[in-house]
């Protein structure tokens, strides 16, 4: 294990928190607000680890995947353990376990909260905690790439970040796709803020639900989410929601002229699909419950955009509506959208990999001798690609699983339970019944509060970053 | 599509069924019962339907796995529809769907039912429905390729039919392999009658919880299951479940005095431990709400054997358990037991082959030019097998999603539908709420009764052979 490389990761890690802690701290500043002091205490922190580590550290070609996978990992957890400071410092959030999940929450996109009270806190920690949204959404590890003079090891780093089977590159140099991917991301949150602000939000909440928005977060600064915004503001939210939920290399594709290739991208054509159709199926289970049929279908597409997209935004309570449609939407939670944007969950990729195995194998059991791949976008999925999916799947499956089993020991139901695990494994936000839109995770105790941020944090870097780092055999010096 | 086989296999199926009937029949004749007409009925309409058929149809040596895979799957669909006759031409089940649900749970072994009161029904219809059960554990197609003249066909049928990832062929000849293993499986059911003879069962009572529990099935002749019998009974009744629940090679090792080899299955061994080790979690989690030890410790063994074997048998309402028992119980309605054994569920062998491919993933990203192989019982799993598990895993999941989702129209709870789900998918009978250890599945729609129906037989036959059955391409002649 070459240690110096990723105290490197880590040091700068730190650094660039201490530096995004400016945000809050200046608006805590002109606003007058309390915080400031709280914020310059953990931007001091922050650099008291993140100098000595960059400074010890060295960046190196000699990075393999190990320490790729190491060193993203154990960022996420520092970034996590850095960023709870401002909610603990300030008061906001008197437990460190309650800080660190809702931090964890904030950085993994997932957006749920142990807050039963968000209005009580002042808005710099309120921007705080979204802003973490999108730093996480599009990845530290990302910006860092973009930032820092390139290294051999930037790729295994980006792999282990990134959404979904294989890592999107625009162009040859790493350095170059992840300063592609940040501009994209920048233009586009930025035109949603001005979307919002023309609908009459002030600064702030423009702000705040644009970094929720982008990085399929969740966090909003209103106990009651988003259901006492006009439609305006609603309809604008939900078209960026499945704006955010697409690959990004389907935006670099209209940006360089190729518009064909673009619309061609089978994942975009399903994800779309699925989501008109779940809009259809939903509304008509639940049309009885709405005067208009105009509130219905906004209230729906609303609905199965900050699922699908894992954002967890909540216009009205769905935890109220007929189980089928509740069921669409826990079935969404675990397919999430696209691969290469900043949603959770599967991905959309992925379900339909594992379709095209499952009619594989069909073919193969009765034609024992044909030979037929699995294809993407008309290319034969490599074997070892192929590989990568199902295990994934595979894993997700079974890490739910003891996620499941472990916070059954509170005792609450299991409808709760296995949203709750869900809505975190997915970093989607809500779940149902206790966790539902109107409820929030503080009725889970330490223990559970504890595997649930961690689980969100699997979520996030797709599991196996976490397992290479849990395993004993990575530790060992040969 | 070679319809003659087809036909021959069907033919033979219906004329075995017709001479299954005779047992009932006999017991009616006996007892004096007013349902002597209506099984007779049920013998003349299986001897019309399969004379002709296994008259017009020719066993062949052209069979490959297509016709195999759709032999099977049609067998159980005409035997379940066939076996419904019984129910409905008695009165004991008025409506055909649920004749057909309540046939269909018999023969895969699942023991989900639709009616409230079986006490009320005449011990001749009683004694089908649990014959139903054993029939169904070991298989007809099994039977069927022990009796007739082999022929090529046998092995795809076999392989289509047995539970497991792979076949175990215990001799050459898969006619042989097929008496040995009906062999084992009357002399351990035999055994069984015996033992509860002995405990004071009388002669009905041991016939019908002795195919329940060869069957890994599940249905009682009481509405109390099993909780107003002697600790004796519900010990040899836990005792057997666990013996049924092992893959029959071990048995068979065990004759020919290879009792090292054995004691050496790997299966065998986690199967045993995931038992003792469940057994202890609920313990200490139900502890406080016995007076005395020994209870909870026999009425946990009992559960966590008839789960895990996917029995379903109950001495108590587990349904009011504490959520972590809840949990494990559940997670075990997956897990299953051994493949090679009459229980349902994904079996405990592939959950260890899809832990192994996590391993062997996470040491591939870190050391990706190492040639890591997944291995069972110390041999190297061929590339085929392990893509059969993992596709056959996610086949799994994705058939439970869309069953759940089909289910959910009937607007019953979240718990109700996953757990009724996983109980007919994994053949296992009582789930949850609803559909609990207390209740049953006539809460259900007709259509939803269909649904789990077919989702049983899906899940008695290991997904692929109904996935072929299904698919177009299958009934293309080229």
């Amino acid at each position: 294990m070459n240690y110096r490389v990723i105290s490197y990761v880590l040091g700068w890690v730190a650094n660039i928190e201490a530096f995004c802690l400016l945000l809050p701290t200046l608006w805590a500043l002109f606003q007058g607000e309390e915080t400031v002091g709280a914020f310059l205490v953990c931007i001091f922190v922050c650099l008291v680890v993140g100098l000595p580590l960059s400074v010890y550290g060295r960046k190196s070609k000699d990075m393999f995947a190990k320490e790729g996978f190491v060193a993203v990992a154990l960022s996420w957890i520092l970034m996590s353990l850095l960023g709870a400071l401002p909610f603990l410092l300030s008061g906001s959030i008197p437990s460190f376990v309650d800080a660190f999940f809702e931090t964890a929450s904030g950085f993994t996109t997932t957006g749920a909260s142990v807050l039963s009270d968000v209005e009580a806190l002042s808005e710099s920690v309120l921007l705080w905690r979204s802003f973490t949204h999108w730093i996480g959404g599009m990845g530290v590890i990302v910006f860092l790439v973009a930032l820092l003079p390139s290294s051999g090891s930037s790729f295994h780093m980006v792999k282990a970040e990134s959404p979904g089977y294989s890592v999107s590159k625009f162009v040859p140099k790493i350095k170059t796709t992840a300063k592609i991917l940040y501009t994209i991301y920048i233009c586009m949150t930025a035109l949603e803020i001005i979307l919002l602000l023309c609908g009459g939000m002030s600064w702030f909440e423009s702000l705040t639900f644009s970094f929720g928005t982008a990085g399929t977060g969740g966090f909003s600064v209103k106990n009651s989410g988003l259901a006492d915004y006009s439609s305006y503001v609603q309809i604008v939210i939900t078209v960026f929601m499945v704006l955010f939920g697409i690959d990004f290399s389907f935006y670099y594709l209209i940006l360089i002229r190729k518009v064909k290739n673009a619309f061609k991208m089978e994942e975009v054509i399903v994800y779309l699909s699925l989501f008109a159709l779940s809009v259809v199926l939903i509304f008509f289970n639940i049309r009885e419950m709405y005067a208009s049929t105009g509130t219905a279908i906004k209230d729906c597409a609303f609905h199965v955009a900050s699922i699908i997209t894992t954002t967890g935004y909540s216009s009205t309570d769905f935890n109220l509506w007929p189980t089928f449609s509740k069921t669409i939407l826990v079935l969404l939670m675990f397919s999430g959208a696209c691969a290469g944007s900043t949603a959770g969950g599967i991905k959309v990729s992925r379900i339909m990999i594992l379709f095209k195995s499952i009619i594989k194998e069909v073919r193969v059991l009765t034609h024992p001798k044909s030979t037929i791949k699995v294809k993407m976008n008309g290319k034969i999925l490599e074997h070892e690609k192929l590989r990568g999916v199902t295990v994934f799947f595979i894993a997700y499956m079974l890490i739910f699983a003891l996620a499941f089993l472990l916070i059954s020991l509170d005792n609450l139901d299991m409808t709760t339970n296995f949203t709750a695990v869900v809505a975190t494994l997915s970093n989607i936000g809500p779940g149902l019944e206790m966790v539902g839109p109107c409820g929030n995770f503080s009725v889970f105790s330490d223990f559970s509060t504890l595997v649930l941020s961690f689980v969100m944090i699997i979520g996030r870097l797709e599991i196996f970053p976490v397992l290479v780092l849990l395993t004993a055999r990575t530790w060992k010096n040969k």
